[in-house]
């Protein structure tokens, strides 16, 4: 089977996360890189293509430009992967989508409430496919822990456990000339949430991904610890679901030397699973009135969901990412279930309001923020 | 040098905390057992008390008989301990001070803040002894973390995370006929608090005890999860502290499968620590651009704090118990300073309005209540 | 019920292992420390004496005259605790079961084979009961494994890992006039044996208290690491059992880092199991095609063997020094079956041969030695 | 920069290994599939190679073939990856380094020691280049540790503590139609080792890897466990090491419950560290007198060897393949020292070696073995 053909906006010398999404995209064989607008700067743009190995007339200086020329392409790109700061998320994705090429869009959704009703709006009219990386959701055993709320082993959900927490941003980066700092402290290319938008719209998604259930008001604390800090850099939101369950979510940038523990711990009234990204391939089960169980990726009593090697052997990160580029290429090539799974418009949706509610909560002394 | 004489009461058959305090209280040898009420049951009081190996003449029908007698006793006790159910702490608590007895109490400090209040009131007035067994705190790591804090180690603080869950009252045990279940679920017995009395007071203990600091306002949502139960068994509390730090605490007595799981994180914008009563030997230590390091009790890097036994011997509950028991006797002999680390009354008040404040602003949508 | 009289010979002022037996004797009520012969320095013996409470009409200046005077004394001991260096076991332990008292020896039961038989000579000579402190057999997960194993959970057994290692010997502090560190090191106080007497002996017994089955062969290699050293710091010896299971012990006291390193893997034909005694209220339990479960101290699945605390809650190191403790004075009562798992005289000899067979083994280059 | 261009011989359908290299050639996008014998059923090889998207004039009905074609093709592959049964090996590279084509051959490298000197004697012979992907040495924090030892951290080296434990074997599953297990049994496939040459030379190779040092005496004790089998399902060996160096490997396919666990310990006169590849993103750091140092992939103190996303993200077994396929395109392509940290020929004849010095010394009741 020949892989897709994808495009990239973003991504170029100095970028993270675009590199990231070029591995996932190539591990499993299903995406081949053709084209790309690597900067803004034309300059980079073009430096990036060619490190990348990118014909020199698939490489553009704008995302308009691309957009526009690859629509009419023989070859054109089966898809695009934006991955560029927040801000400009929406302008890339709905110039794409309107042009009818499907998006990949790195998450959050968007930088503003305004632009993601106005992407919202694109996706609506045109039809075209939207895909949202919120990677996390391709681990196996948050794939296995999904399937498991879903057919009852937990019971009914009572509390809903959910922690994001870093502390790359305890000193004040922004101020000395570190990129990544800089965009996702500025409300300009971030919009109005810090940790909230960066980190905690993976943890909202986590737990909606896995429980099925969307809170339905907040309660939020937001806080910028570190001087001169204009976006949050620490936040407590506690949550309340429509189903009576009760849960929270700690998002922070500036619990020192927490690297990337994002954490879900889910109780239902029959059982309770604990799991952590930065231990992903062991999940721990307990049933009322049993010994702990620890499930592996892949291993006995486990239904070998999304995972491409056997049990103990350490299936990561990039893996994780590679099922999503996957399954949107299934998607893409008509396969319609393979798309279920892969977060879109909606959880992009969510996560912008879940931004939007915690803001309007701690900025009201905590008053509870429906969701709605 | 002699054991000091230990009166007891409560903690007679079917009792758990009781046994509890006398095997810390022998542990180190400081103190010996030689009177008690055991029960408010007499025949059931008399039968215990010939267990344990106690002169009959020393076994007491009520608290009231005890308290009168053994103030007149020409070999007395040199303090009580307090092992009843929460509503008769206080009531026990005041007959003894006011007989000039020392009085070591379980907690939390009693049912309601009008106990509380008159229980203050009469340490006040009498001038007699009075000591708290917050028990966590004699871990020999909590001893060492505080020590940290105090001398800077951490910075500044900025998160205090902090946790109690448990599962064992994941469903209506009360309605079974289980002892523990039945007073500790019963507004009359323990008061306003289900969670947040029993182990939620244990929580905001231990992180005022490492960190000095007691929280000053607290958004709160309680829940009961069980059907038909009166106290709250789940909580959501948000900390705000004078300091500019923030916290909180999740307290549950309905996570299946959790059994005892008392945690606290701290992070300074300098280092951040975590300590687990689970794995209470070790404790993780975080700062700016270092390596992990994890700190084992007595073992390198540490000053061997309340520590009985070399490193790599697990040293537990039991021994962290005696170390309150054992720093009360030293009190009681005359070591002031001994007494310091040993919770008293005021960490009894702070638990008290910790609980209070909690069903006020829980029962007020999430408002933020203050602790003065 | 009236706590039984103990003795103890050794353990005065600077000894380590004798303050850990009188902690371990208090804390369950059994024992009450009433003479002793606490070193053969009269002086220190008395000043120890002195310390600890002791009438000073039951301090002695030597367990010669210990044994004498408390075989005629009216309120005589019920049992004496010996706990000097290896090489006065035989002699002391000799004195007191001539003189009729029982006797708890620390392990390894003597510094040579011959004192070995001599001692054993003694127990069948007189009748007199003899019991060895091999404390990790205490722990309530040990006995768990050991009911699991004798019960068939695991299978037939195949294969036995054992392990003990530590770090503290890294560097020759016996010639910087550490007292633990002088005697462990000398072949005049510790015998034949360094690392292999003083923890091996401990690897060795928890194996076998465990699976049932002593080693038949052995293959060994010994090795001492440190310039000057007299006694083996490191061994590796490969075991083979008459069942057909193999196995091996790794003890070190070279592995930087490693503080009390005790763990034991087990793998039988239907079920394996893991414990470390660093984190001894956790047990790993895996079977054919299911997942690992994670028993913990009286936690759910388990018969809650020799436990005094609810699960969650670390019962330590003392607590099981303390079961053995409790079982010899049940023992001494007439309870014939509490005895049945304190490790006795064919635990010493065991640990003996297994002394004599390492270091015949390595110096012979590796070649197989029986047991027997 | 183009990518090179990649031979596959095996790896068709139902093979493991296979699929697993492919990935991690295309991980990186340094390599591009264009050419397979997949097979030696000529049909399955076709099926296989029309999945993979490979043009059929690529596909080959055997490796001569293939070997004999693509040297003549005008764009003929850059290297040949070689991943059929162990028997196959030999004969197959043969063919490729007599054609001039570099040699990616999994290990072990033969399943014989005579197959291993005509191995060498072709490499030697040609000067095609010839890769052995020993892929544990990929993982970043392997290669942090080499580095850790090479400038001295750890001091002088003393005791290496090697395993890699299985449970896969435990039963009989190559009498049940299990391909994978069918040959790794089978001493015509496999050769004279059973776990010795499948996962011992594994732990034999990252022991080496890491210290630098290759074990010059052995004395080992291989069993089979499993009735009828013919080679070792489990092998305890004891190493001696020329530097004094003393350490053991524990191999095992029948330890109920492990998955792959590969583990090291070493320890030196100044420090030890701890490692374990189904946890391959931290290492245990003890250094003398100082608390436990743990090390996270790319997190403070490291030097960030070999490593593609940033700290805290779990990077995996498959991103350890893809870093030895980087270091050979990148060696290939003329970068000298990429291809010093990748395994070659002397790795796997060190690894055959290693098997008939255990298959040696165990048959000879433990002899002590030279590895010279």
């Amino acid at each position: 089977m020949r892989p897709l053909k994808l495009g990239m906006v973003g991504g170029g010398q100095g970028a993270f996360i675009g590199g990231v999404h070029r591995m996932a995209a190539r591990l499993d064989g299903h995406w081949q890189l053709v084209a790309g607008a690597f900067s803004s700067d034309a300059v980079r743009a073009h430096a990036s293509a060619a490190e990348l190995g990118i014909d020199l007339d698939r490489s553009y200086g704008s995302f308009t430009d691309m957009a526009a020329q690859e629509a009419a392409h023989p070859d054109r790109i089966d898809a695009v992967a934006i991955v560029t700061p927040n801000h400009m998320h929406a302008p890339a994705a709905i110039a794409f989508l309107e042009a009818g090429i499907p998006v990949i869009c790195d998450k959050p959704l968007t930088a503003t409430m305004d632009q993601a009703h106005a992407l919202a709006q694109t996706v609506r009219d045109t039809g075209t496919p939207f895909f949202l990386t919120h990677n996390y959701t391709g681990y196996p055993l948050i794939r296995e822990a999904r399937a498991m709320v879903a057919r009852g082993d937990l019971g009914k959900i009572r509390v809903i456990q959910a922690e994001y927490a870093q502390g790359w941003l305890a000193q004040p980066l922004e101020g000395e000339g570190q990129k990544q700092a800089a965009w996702r402290t500025d409300p300009d290319k971030s919009g109005a949430g810090g940790a909230i938008g960066d980190i905690g719209t993976h943890a909202l998604n986590l737990l909606s991904f896995v429980t099925g259930e969307v809170p339905a008001h907040l309660s939020a604390d937001l806080q910028s610890f570190v001087s001169g800090r204009k976006l949050d850099d620490n936040a407590h939101i506690t949550l309340r679901f429509d189903s009576g369950a009760r849960g929270m979510i700690w998002a922070s940038q500036v619990a020192v030397g927490c690297e990337n523990g994002l954490r879900l711990r889910i109780y239902g009234d029959e059982a309770g699973l604990e799991w952590s990204q930065e231990d992903p391939n062991r999940m721990k089960l307990t049933s009322l009135n049993a010994p702990a169980r620890w499930l592996t990726r892949a291993g006995a009593g486990t239904s070998d969901l999304a995972t491409r090697i056997p049990a103990g052997h350490p299936e990561g990160y990039l893996e994780a990412f590679a099922t999503l580029y996957a399954e949107i290429a299934r998607a893409l090539r008509g396969e319609n279930e393979a798309a279920e799974l892969v977060p879109g418009l909606n959880a992009g949706l969510e996560g912008m309001a879940f931004i939007s509610a915690c803001v309007a909560s701690s900025s009201t002394g905590g008053k509870w923020v429906s969701l709605d």
